[in-house]
């Protein structure tokens, strides 16, 4: 009963599906619908594939759907309300992780496992609480990682490019940036008031604006070490502004944190210095700030290799640094063996942190995320989120959640799209397998708004891609807008929570009132309060 | 403390922030940031407003997010579970309304209303509870309205231009799609046998994709008259194979329903009659559908406009069919003063539902949101999903969320993105006033994966739009490639819930599982039951 050609004499043929990649000789469906009302004709053009090969068996089956319906049902019924109050509070960040992306990363995890993909699930899209998150900060439409750390970590929206302190602050103004009245608190704060530990870590740099949103104080995120400071303030650098290296080490919260892990070691060291990476320090001061840590850290420990954070001595040591690059960590993909994973140092970080019968606060950031994006490399974003999504299983596996509760969102989005009508299990990282352009012209089925790389031909028009894609997660998908790199997009991003009070990350959001719900749920700050 | 050009210099410069739009002269921010593990290098770039002048001076205040973070709490710490037998449900569909275009839609609104439009909200944006909902079909990675529109009112999952029946059928297969072992119940049966009233609105046709997964047992879309059906099965065409509109006004559950509106007249009439639109019928049979529906419904009402469907006695009246154009009905920017609008219709099938004691179960379809997606036509799109916002705004407030359950999803996205840095309160409509691409050409802040217009000069660069966006809603917005109209996207679409076991649609949710959530809740159907 299939109809190698249909033709409608009377409708515009618009889709004309790709005989390029598909397996078996295709069809052309042509599905009209004039638009009568205000002369305009509108039509929808969809591919079909003939047969149900590449559906998983199962699913031909009506009441598989309905069997799986009923569980999705049950598991929802059997979610207790947890009023428990939270000792412990888990925050993941996917930095720059769209919703698109973490569709495409569930396909892809799924494809890895030899599946179609589309029905695979990330470890925390099994969360049962999911809300939806406004990421626009103060003067922006679309934020950058900066003024949405200091919403995420301190409960209150600023200018972009700003970190814990408040809009009232000129850019660039250090005088102002350092004057208290302008300062905001953080989670790190709050934890500490109550006499839990508390850290970070990042796949970035110490100094990269996620984590920083919960310890800085600076009208400029570009003021990571006094080099940076100088550069920026040029003629108006004075020595009592204070870079955000400094301030991690020697003010509040930054110096109380218990465990720190991340890359970018340089912004910490003189340029005098060769760091263990091999690399010059970056700071034009002459200040070690590893020392200066260690020496403010009797019982901590220091370690820039993952052999030696393995060998840590959970038990005997105080506090924990680790710093494993010069400047960002590798990409997974990239990583060398003496790179930890994220999950790696998420299983560290919840051993060492667990020992405090207070509980702790963590902030755990999957930053790479955020860069693959920024390159247009869905091959690595994708990637980066299978690791953040690993960091997040091992977390829940670890912990109970009765008293831990683990929440997991990102900063912003990117215009990443999944575009077409492609075949059930198509390759998330290969050309859509159904549709082409209206030159005959394949295309990816990932897209970004903007990028490096339009891939046209000398007239303009895009050109094929076939055998161009081949598994390297390093290549370059396509964009619209050219631009040296990718941008973020201002979509909400997803929230995702499972523990005490996980009930509460549902609905719309602003993203400030995160760290008031994880404060409420864990019974600190200066706001509202579980057990009060 | 503004520094108007800070070059490091020993960084590549890629943030030109855009001078054609910015009211005041923009500085350059630099942001550097070095990727050293791979030899890849990596930058990010972002534009940014000098002053806080168009931020709102309740924002320059920590307090006030503070506080509103402290009224998001409340609000939730507030909401108690509704356990409460849900005796009616209303259940809306934004048509390929993805939560990019439900985030400038809110823009939108709030631009409407003399705000930076940001912070502004939807109806159901308020609703408490969130899910993400997924999309994808048994052999199609990227959906049509067809497949999904049988996940969403049968529970079951189907090929992509399948409506209610199983992917066991081949597509175009009559006899197979007629067999009842194939067929699926739906939404409309089970509350039928439940002794509720039931009914379907919808902006586009009776006889499209969303409404007809719930009566039509099709294995394609498009057999939506006879003459359709002829031209599909061509040789293979016989009387047993009937067409949807007849299955809607004389088989199950479609006879049954109380109260249907919307557009496609064409569908129901012989080519030898003139519609009341002034149209010719669509039918090769002869037959004439509204007098079969007049001769089955005793005491029914048809009505063709507006005026007519307010005059219509809502106490004396046993069922409705409005059928508003021959077509789609209008844009409501184009709309005539004939046509009702989605909040209109609304209205009168609730008056008119509330009347069963035994409540009702009505499906209600903002389908042109789809429409002005699919002609990358945002200035469309957005108007008609604040059209969906007001539809459901006043059935949340004809209603009791003691007894009534509201659920808002989509059935697919669309590959629209919101990119670049743009100022907040950003013209949502218009090009991004602080980003321009590698040629220093500005960009708009909307743009689609794939469309009709990549707006390229004759070298294939893109040219400059300023001054062409003018307001106009039907401006076609720009894509990167090319094809007659836009394509659907991937990713999960929103679900927002409120009245009785709206606490049930958070987390990330199988499309299919919505109508077992919602039987679930009213106790009707086959499945589980609250009031087992």
């Amino acid at each position: 009963m299939l109809h190698a050609s249909i033709r409608v004499s009377t409708v515009f043929v618009l889709a004309i599906v790709s005989v390029v990649l598909a397996s078996q000789p295709p069809i052309d469906v042509h599905v009209p619908d004039a638009f009568s009302g205000n002369s305009r004709i509108l039509f929808t053009g969809l591919g079909m594939p003939q047969t149900n090969e590449k559906v998983p068996k199962e699913e031909l089956d009506p009441n598989f759907w309905r069997r799986s319906a009923n569980e999705e049902l049950q598991k929802r019924l059997s979610n207790k309300l947890n009023t428990n109050k939270a000792k412990n509070v888990i925050f993941f960040l996917g930095d720059g992780m769209p919703l698109t992306t973490v569709a495409a990363a569930r396909i892809l995890k799924g494809q890895r496992e030899g599946k179609p993909g589309e029905e695979s699930q990330l470890s925390f899209e099994k969360f049962p609480y999911t809300g939806l998150s406004r990421t626009y900060c103060t003067n922006a439409q679309v934020a950058d990682s900066a003024c949405t750390s200091t919403a995420y970590l301190t409960g209150v929206k600023t200018n972009i490019l700003f970190l814990g302190v408040s809009p009232n602050v000129d850019f660039n103004d250090c005088k102002a940036s350092m004057d208290p009245a302008n300062d905001l608190t953080s989670l790190y704060d709050w934890a500490q008031a109550a006499g839990k530990s508390t850290g970070f870590i990042t796949t970035t740099t110490l100094t990269h604006a996620s984590p920083s949103g919960g310890y800085a104080h600076v009208s400029n995120r570009l003021w990571e070490c006094d080099t940076d400071v100088r550069t920026y303030l040029g003629d108006d650098y004075t020595t009592d502004c204070i870079d955000m290296a400094t301030q991690l080490v020697t003010e509040e919260p930054g110096r109380k944190l218990d465990f720190i892990m991340g890359g970018g070691i340089g912004k910490f060291l003189p340029k005098t210095m060769i760091d263990p990476f091999g690399n010059p320090g970056e700071r034009s001061d002459g200040k070690n700030l590893l020392s200066e840590w260690q020496r403010r850290h009797d019982g901590g420990v220091f370690v820039s290799s993952r052999k030696k954070m393995n060998a840590i001595n959970i038990e005997q040591t105080t506090s924990v640094l680790g710093i494993f690059q010069s400047k960002l960590m590798n990409y997974h993909h990239h990583a060398t063996e003496s790179e930890p994973t994220l999950a790696e140092m998420t299983e560290t970080a919840i051993k060492f942190l667990r020992k405090n019968d207070n509980g702790y606060v963590v902030f755990i950031e999957g930053g790479l995320i955020d860069y693959g994006n920024h390159a247009n490399m869905p091959g690595i974003s994708l990637d980066e989120t299978l690791e953040l999504s690993k960091a997040v299983e091992l977390a829940r596996n670890m912990t109970d959640p009765d008293d831990t509760l683990i929440v997991v969102t990102a900063d912003h989005a990117h215009p990443l799209s999944i575009s077409g009508y492609p075949e059930r299990g198509n390759d998330i990282l290969g050309l859509n397998n159904m549709g082409v352009d209206s030159n005959g012209v394949s295309y990816a089925t990932l897209n970004y708004a903007i990028g490096p790389e339009q891939y046209l031909d000398e007239h303009g028009n895009r050109r094929e891609l076939y055998g161009e894609f081949g598994g390297d997660p390093d290549f370059l998908f396509p964009s619209y807008i050219k631009s040296s790199m990718g941008n973020h997009a201002g979509d909400d991003v997803g929230v995702w929570a499972s523990g005490p009070y996980a009930h509460l990350f549902t609905g719309h959001l602003q993203q400030n009132t995160l760290p008031h719900l994880m404060a409420y749920a864990a019974c600190i700050g200066d706001g509202a309060k579980c057990c009060d």
